[in-house]
């Protein structure tokens, strides 16, 4: 396997696009099982730094991620998952969770 | 301006995608000084966590990111540039960092 560097806590920030629309949907944390577990199983698997467990994405909310494909970064610090994703990948309900645009005018 | 969190040494993980290929590029990470320098000046700046300095993208390589829009995650713990991309956004040549294909194999 491809050397990965994760982080201090053992972890390494894994981004989800959405393999249709092309959205980039979340951002969330890995450790080596939960990556192993997403490559084996296809379905998006993270470990929750707040519950401190692993988190099938939708095992609660039904809104899954199937893995299209993986992808380690040039320094093999970060990791690119393209998925299908069954409804929003936000848990307010929106598609993605970046839908807060900051301007010039928020840091002037 | 909308409430960020920045992790322990006071940094926040940045994702660039390019807005005409949908692409995402690259992560690399900005204090709140790069954030404030990206969203003022229009090009993206990252802090360099191995030179400890304000990066400009493409400042050396030519490779600059214009930025079109930014935004923030539900939870404010992660940046999203979209960007018009000079070049190739990877120091390798590759159009995007994200060029390693990880799959089960790797990790059986």
């Amino acid at each position: 396997m491809r050397e990965l560097t994760y982080n201090a806590e053992g972890l390494i920030p894994a981004i989800a696009q959405d393999a249709e629309t092309r959205e980039v949907l979340m951002l969330a944390w890995m450790d080596a099982e939960a990556l192993r577990r997403t490559l084996t199983t296809g379905k998006a698997t993270y470990w929750s730094r707040s519950r401190k467990e692993y988190w099938v994405k939708g095992e609660t909310s039904g809104h899954h991620q199937r893995v299209v494909s993986v992808a380690a970064d040039c320094d093999g610090d970060t990791i690119l998952l393209t998925v299908e994703q069954t409804g929003a990948a936000c848990h307010t309900g929106n598609h993605t969770c970046f839908f807060t645009e900051l301007t010039a005018g928020d840091v002037a």
